[in-house]
């Protein structure tokens, strides 16, 4: 069945969104909400879609979508979500989906009352073919050792916060900061690989309003640590690593996944990523779409989603705790 | 005034170490310390030089040299100080110079008693043209945002831990593990660039004995953290990092300082690096002999190396103290 699909938000994200469910053609695009109608428009025109603009958040839900796709400000999330399963739409959400483990129970909760809505937290990079190739690779090493994740590029927005401004992204009064943006990827990829930590605990060099501009994150498991290393004030050239014994993992970005070089040892490497596909939403709307339409063949892979997207969010909510990170979200009832 | 050496240890580090003194024209050798004769019989041959060989280290403390260079295993080189300054000898020791902080301060005490004698921990590359290429672009920069520091290299004697073998340089009783080896040159690295820092907090994966093989450590200063990632039980491909704004300088081996990218922005980068002597441990016998024949003129300079030295054997103290990492030094009255 091909997917009706509304969307919230209209930033870049949004389009490439709407291009890989075009792309996948699992997916129409049937509603665009904006309190801007007008930006409905360009992305009908761009799209070459006719998806119906709606300036009102109500009627948008109440029209005949099967899936809402969140892309709001993150602190705008959680109760788009409700509002979604409420009107029994599946959901895409942005990472990170929620702010706090009360809202994740919330969403769970409100889950549970509409069995046959689906909820999947859009971390896109889990989904490509190579981060699989990575996880096949460690279940090939003799032994793991730890690993460095990093994940962190100046955002245009800092020049703003310099020059006395507050933009959203480095505001913690919405949640902003480099945790629950850049760091998410990071954070993800260590939770999908190596599960749960045992201990957790965040190093943020924190701005003047309060919010992370950058930080060192460190995992804990029995066997080694994780650490993860994730920014939006600064550029950083360095690759992130799976340490074996000789051997290690290699791969350029932990978010883009383009190369993966395993290095059996300092003289030998091979490449063993695949070309990514140009959009790299393709991979995860691929699969949402999967699941929806085939619940019964996926329970199990949607139950490790939904695990993977409570443990992430946990580990998030533990390690700002470490650092003193507070939202409003952490004060609601 | 050409400088008379005496050695003790005979490994590849004592060989690299007098081929630089020689190079240098500062040095000659007139001393081997070796339980093994015929090692010195091997240098001489080696380097074209009539060293006096002893096996005895009363005798070779005894003996007409003006300098000791102590490149023994990390739990002798405290006495073999001691003696040497209270023969009146120059010291330069290999890094870590002891392992305490009470030992440091034994040291120090000592160096009163003997007010002509020169105390120097060889930290080879802080005294590098390159290092100092590092400090003056960080001076240049706008602003600094943190750092990471990598130095994690596999060593063959971990295939004899894994054997089931004890080697001294994974073994706690020899002081042994990651951060009293290859981890010094990092924290090396971070307090000579930017101080004594106001935290720290070392996470160390340890081996079944005990030994850190593994491990990262935070150094929190008022503005920025630093990350320092270092192993001898695997390996890393990953570069060093200096954090600016949208500027990074990155340096692809905080040890060797073979070459040093200052990257303007992610498409502008420009080498600043020069080619270093093929003999790392040449810039510092040069420094030293410098200090140790025109001291009037060096003094502050002097100080200000002897306190950088104390100031690591702080930092590592404490980083061991934050993963209940102890020697038996530590118990040493």
């Amino acid at each position: 069945m091909v997917l009706k699909v509304g969307t919230i938000g209209t930033s870049w994200i949004t389009e490439q969104f709407i291009e890989a469910i075009l792309a996948s053609r699992e997916y129409d695009l049937g509603a665009i909400y904006s309190r801007d109608a007008s930006k409905a428009k360009v992305i009908n025109e761009k799209f070459a879609t006719n998806a119906t603009a709606f300036t009102d958040l109500t009627a948008f839900f109440a029209s005949d979508i099967d899936v809402v796709y969140i892309a709001s400000p993150n602190a705008l999330h959680y109760r788009q979500i409700l509002q979604a399963i409420e009107n029994d739409k599946h959901v895409i959400v942005e990472k990170p989906a929620v702010i706090t483990p009360m809202q994740f129970e919330m969403v769970y909760s409100k889950l549970r009352e509409h069995p046959n809505v689906r909820f999947f937290e859009a971390a896109r990079h889990i989904h490509q073919p190579n981060f699989k190739k990575i996880a096949a690779q460690i279940e090939k090493m003799e032994q793991i050792q730890g690993a460095t994740f990093v994940y962190n590029k100046y955002s245009s927005r800092f020049d703003d916060f310099l020059a006395g401004k507050n933009p959203n992204v480095f505001n913690p009064d919405f949640a902003g900061g480099a945790i629950e943006d850049l760091g998410v990827y990071p954070i993800y990829a260590a939770v999908a690989l190596f599960g749960l930590p045992k201990d957790a605990q965040y190093f943020a060099t924190k701005l003047s309003n309060g919010a992370d501009g950058r930080g060192t994150a460190i995992l804990r498991y029995p066997e080694f640590d994780v650490t993860l290393i994730f920014g939006k004030n600064s550029n950083s050239y360095l690759a992130s690593e799976i340490y074996g014994l000789e051997d290690s993992i290699v791969i350029d970005s932990i978010a883009e996944l383009t190369s993966i070089l395993y290095h059996h040892n300092p003289t030998e490497a091979e490449q063993i990523a695949d070309l990514p596909h140009e959009n790299p939403m393709l991979a995860e709307v691929t699969v949402f779409a999967e699941i929806i339409n085939n619940f019964d063949l996926h329970n199990q892979e949607y139950r490790d989603l939904l695990m993977l997207s409570q443990r992430v969010n946990n580990v998030i909510y533990q390690l700002r705790q470490t650092a003193a990170l507070s939202f409003p979200a952490d004060q609601e009832k």
